[in-house]
């Protein structure tokens, strides 16, 4: 496959991020469709809304279930979301396994967009803790360049003009505190962000009368989710989520840029690592600078794609809603490979400064 | 004037809002760069680094100052900034009124951005409190339609089709949950969010010595605002700012979506108001609706902008900065728009549902 | 006003344009709508559909029309577009003028979209014929520098390192062979772009009978227009205009990019003018290349919404239809800008490469 | 792989095109810039550049020259493009089928971007005969349908309101009108933009002196592309050739949401297909309708990428360049599912309109 750079076979090398990129894995999106399946059936049990014994075997078919992909990929096309088929699917297995009683508990009172949005949120989640890692790593390499060159003078730049001398220190406080409201950021938005969408066929959970907040409940606490009413068609967290991802690779494409011109200008920047030219062995390429800018204009772009999804009409947009599948995935790789190339970078810092 | 719809003779009658207006007026602008030279001359005499009577007579000055705008326009043609213009007649101005003396103490040990961007922080906090005021009235309103009309029925819609029917009051949370968020961020931003700029010519206000995080603090506490490290180059709270405002618009175009959806399909609402067309008098056009889903796609839109900003070179980017200028206006005031006519709207339903 | 930096008291010293603006005046607007109502009026007379007398008098009554603006902006704040209130204005003006028998025939088988898009048209018209003629001047300053500094040396770079030698004469065929397509696409947009938009009602000319494409024909006669079937559904001329203007300004970008680089790399090129600064006297600020990236990724911005514009939902879609009212004039104020500034800038090259 | 939604092992049924993912595979790529290196020696040979047995055993070698892919993902990631490492591996296998003379020959004179732009000229060359023939079968798919339905009777719709019946032909005007422009729009671009790039080093192909023209003409002839100098960083063309795919896309966009709002109000439309629910048998979803809003959204919002791709510094801007990857093969997919699924919509058309 190699229409997403992020995923191609050569230029993954340059802009992918494997530990993001397994997150979004279909292996990962298959087992956070089937955790939503076997959490509810669980969080359905404990409620008395199936049996026990229903949610059991759909947890034991659940998880040995090999999907047919050819299948969901027919379904998906003729549907324009998974989850018939893959409930279709879900519900032969768990007949074969555990007979035609338990199978027909299988998603019971559920909707596509409950399961859908809900693995989404599942695997938000670990970016999320993923990057505040990452952050919190990239600013403890800021810390160390800072104890190493804080003190040394660089010219400081205003309108592309040479300025007056500031301090290395000056600099770096520049990278790295965005970074840290960053992070701040993403610890905040995890407090109530991931919640679990559960609504039933328009939302309003029709099929369980009045213990519908008693299920939803048990659903979020079986999945680590924040319970809170189903959100099918109100996009606002995804937007904000979308939003912090376009800040961190923005304030690293400051830094790229940053670096990029150190590089240009010469003498006050000494980095080991970057690329080689086709044509001239002498260069020596701030490549990942470069690529730091790329990936920043990349989901500044993006971006509003995701504030496009707010218009959500009605009770589900199919629109709206696949203009978020084609967006936000690359999103959160193009965060994750920024990261990662920042890491780099900073790891690669030989100096910084004159004397 | 009439290239910006925003402020445009007859279209603003549509998408102009004229409080938000008024807080981006030039009037608005030069009284808060005011505002700022002021506060500068009073925490810098409070902290004895200029004497306590040229203060005095700065404020006393600027009180009655008024621009030679022809003057201000020439010298930010030339400079690509206001600010080296509006400095030479401040001083201009507190020359003759009180002196050479004083005069020399305007501005000292600030730059532009200290200038230009505390000047827009002080009217952004003015429009965030305006939005909350205003999300909370347009909440109250959807309030009071659900207490009106939340135990009808309306038919709900997924991918554009009948769905199953759901309770009015089903819909309006829709509506109105997202709104209660967006005040509640507005309400979080605005404890830090809105922090002066003060750095001196390269950020680090290399003229104050060991006193400079006592002067910033003191001009903070003029102004109201928070007191922060400078943040020239950091222009991650502006781009927070900014999707906050784009979610704003952009949940109210989902209400405008579904409310033109709604007078399409008829039956389902009624509302007093609405367009008349030139070609035929039947016709009542649901115009708020419509402009609503503009407002949102245009902030939408704009976001990617304030987003490209972010990649901000060096002490003080031109380039970078200039493009702020040329999009935030313009989303306060499509936001300040959309309120507006969510609120008329709202304010307009007769009927919603069917008994 | 000052929403809008193009036309803002002070910034459009920096981003405005006097001739450019002009065209985007409410004047010119009101004139563009006023020749097409007399336009059409003649062109009816013409086809027989009204009486030549009754288009004499529209005619001579709109020439010397005031219109009542407070009204116009009530009408276009109740009906989302101002033809229904301007056209009743029209006729009460013909009708004092001339009597309710011509006043009954102004805008006589049109719609709202008729008159704006229309009018849209010819000031987009001479917008290109400014252009052309700015691309040309443009073009042949980059000869002259051409002329006098073609042979001298550059440091050619790519990926922000120095890489080989290159003449001068190379980097300008970079910056000027852009200018000269935009010039060609411009011209070939001419040739049919520029066409009437008339279709009455929901664009079927229902009221005109087999006379329809004649009187049509008639209109676009008198207008100096395009004769072409209505398109008030179809935007994609819209987006092919934006999407040069975008390049033109891209391009320019471009070029503000190398002169910024080159300001900042020192040593190659010399500059009369540039900007001061209001902390650091010894600052020459390459404002106008800075600015000129920044109206290149405004433009670029902005043509997204544009293209949002496309999906214009069945006969005529007032949220689409607005969007581009929020964007395609500020599109061409920052083309024009862009155009104007990059015009001082080579005008302002007094050396570039070493010998 | 499952980050792209257009390669995702089930989205891909619904927003993928296996014919045009065919043109942006990765043997598609590798064949393209095989293309480029054995017709430059082609070129160069028949130019007494190299010898004609040097470029004889480099054909040969390439025809059967098997990439070491994990070299190659390492080469990007050191370098940010491919090149040099595939010109190594090149190298090698020339070396070892035909000696190291002919092996000294291979890539001689070009940089990186000759390769990589020209291999995506030559696949973007393809992917617009591939539109163009859609958009020409879809086009008459659309008069088909007018032949049967046109007479038909359908309300119009402005404003999201009726208005007045208009025919089944006005409407399908409406939709194939800017398919016909965007088919001659192609046609036009075709016959100069598909332009071979060739600069070497910096642009100045000055490994050739006064054979540079000839050499370039050859290979342009070679590999059936427009002669035309280095564009390296001139990156109009592709805005351009982009700005077309975002028209295609959002004329299909238009048709999707007309579509999609027959679908809504019913009575007028009737179509074979559409999708299931996964909580409602009795739902018939107008799945391709909505999907082709998406994508055109999608579309609208990548052109801004392309468009901030303009502002190239330089002789060649890695940040610049490295965007256009992660967007461009996106806008393609993107246009090419369009295609597909207007073409299948437009086939499931039952009827349309009322007698």
């Amino acid at each position: 496959m190699s229409i997403s750079a992020f995923e191609h076979p050569f230029l993954s090398g340059l802009v992918g991020d494997d530990e993001t990129g397994e997150l979004f894995s279909v292996k990962a999106e298959m087992e956070a469709m089937l955790a939503f399946e076997t959490g509810l059936a669980k969080a359905e049990a404990s409620c008395g809304i199936i049996p026990a014994e229903a949610a059991e075997r759909i947890a034991a078919a659940l998880q040995t279930f090999e999907p047919d992909m050819a299948g969901l990929r027919n379904g998906t096309a003729r549907d324009g979301v998974v989850v018939a088929e893959l409930v279709k699917q879900l519900r032969d297995a768990v007949s074969q396994q555990a007979g035609g009683e338990a199978a027909r508990h299988v998603h019971f009172g559920a909707t596509s967009q409950d399961v859908i949005d809900t693995a989404l949120i599942i695997r938000l989640k670990r970016a999320c803790s993923l990057f505040i890692e990452r952050l919190a790593a990239l600013e403890k390499a800021f810390e160390d360049i800072d104890r190493a060159f804080g003190t040394q003078t660089l010219m400081g730049h205003t309108r592309m003009q040479a300025a007056i001398p500031i301090t290395v220190s000056d600099r770096i406080r520049a990278w790295k505190e965005p970074l840290t409201r960053h992070r701040q950021r993403l610890d905040v938005f995890s407090e109530t962000g991931f919640a679990v969408q559960f609504g039933g066929a328009a939302g309003s959970l029709e099929k369980f009368g009045d213990k519908a907040a008693e299920v939803r409940k048990a659903l979020a606490w079986e999945l680590f989710l924040t319970d809170a009413p189903q959100w099918q068609s109100q996009r606002d967290r995804l937007a904000e989520f979308a939003n912090i991802l376009a800040m961190i690779s923005g304030s690293l494409g400051k830094l790229g840029q940053d670096v990029a011109l150190l590089a240009l200008m010469g003498g006050a920047m000494e980095l080991s690592g970057g690329g080689g030219s086709s044509a001239m062995a002498h260069k020596q390429n701030p490549v990942a600078a470069e690529v730091l800018v790329s990936l920043a204009r990349f989901n500044a772009v993006q971006l509003s794609g995701m504030q496009q999804s707010m218009v959500h009409e009605q009770e589900r947009s199919g629109a709206a809603w696949t203009l978020e599948w084609l967006i936000l995935p690359s999103m959160v790789m193009a965060t994750g490979a920024a990261l990662r190339l920042a890491t780099e970078l900073a790891g690669n810092v030989r100096s910084l400064g004159t004397g």
